[in-house]
């Protein structure tokens, strides 16, 4: 391949809630977060209701480097494997994917639950599931 | 939210098969594609394998708009609805996720079954699905 395509996004919303260190990450799957978007988007979500499952597509924007071979959720004991067949943020291109259940929204901000990302984290598209 | 903020992303490989054109398009999920990996990343690989599902994360590089209603599967029987409850290319960042099946790995070149993506698509990200 020749030297890589690139290509530029931007955020839509950001991520809000109380965790922002990984020491706590443990937790973002057992609390709600509230996803803040660009108001001149809140007409993208009609027809969204809560209980529906959304993947959130977003940037790790916490990391900047990765290596090809990680260990399993950064467990030692387990044996290193390629990063395209882990989720971890250290990875090429740093998008993170997650399936989350909506709780509320309301105008331009949804609350969903299960989002595995840190507070002020940039939200990149909303998708059914 | 102020200017929006961007984030560069880069090709890590590209999708390969016969179908160019939308007119063809309903025929993507029943055929095989290939992924050809940029050669740098194939230590990424490590241990997936065939019959695994993963997630192809990829650049809808044929769209280049985007309405914030639209019909679903452009149906125009069907109401319009928020560009968020659909999966449709045409959206604010213009990212596709599908989730295929692995056929085979042979060095940087994946075979996968029920890629709807065009020949020619740029992928941003593998992940277990």
């Amino acid at each position: 391949m020749n030297k890589a395509e690139t290509f530029q996004f931007h955020a839509i919303g950001y991520v809000e809630n109380d965790i922002q260190e990984k020491s706590n990450s443990h937790k973002l799957k057992e609390i709600n977060s509230r996803i803040v978007l660009d108001h001149d988007l809140v007409d993208g979500l009609d027809g969204l209701k809560p209980g529906n499952s959304i993947l959130v597509v977003f940037v790790f924007h916490k990391t900047d480097d990765y290596e090809m071979h990680q260990h399993p959720r950064g467990d030692l004991s387990r044996p290193k494997r390629g990063v395209f067949t882990l989720r971890t943020p250290r990875r090429p291109n740093p998008i993170g994917i997650t399936k989350v259940r909506l709780v509320d929204i309301d105008e331009n901000v949804l609350t969903v639950h299960g989002l595995d990302a840190f507070h002020g984290t940039p939200v990149l598209d909303l998708k059914p599931a």
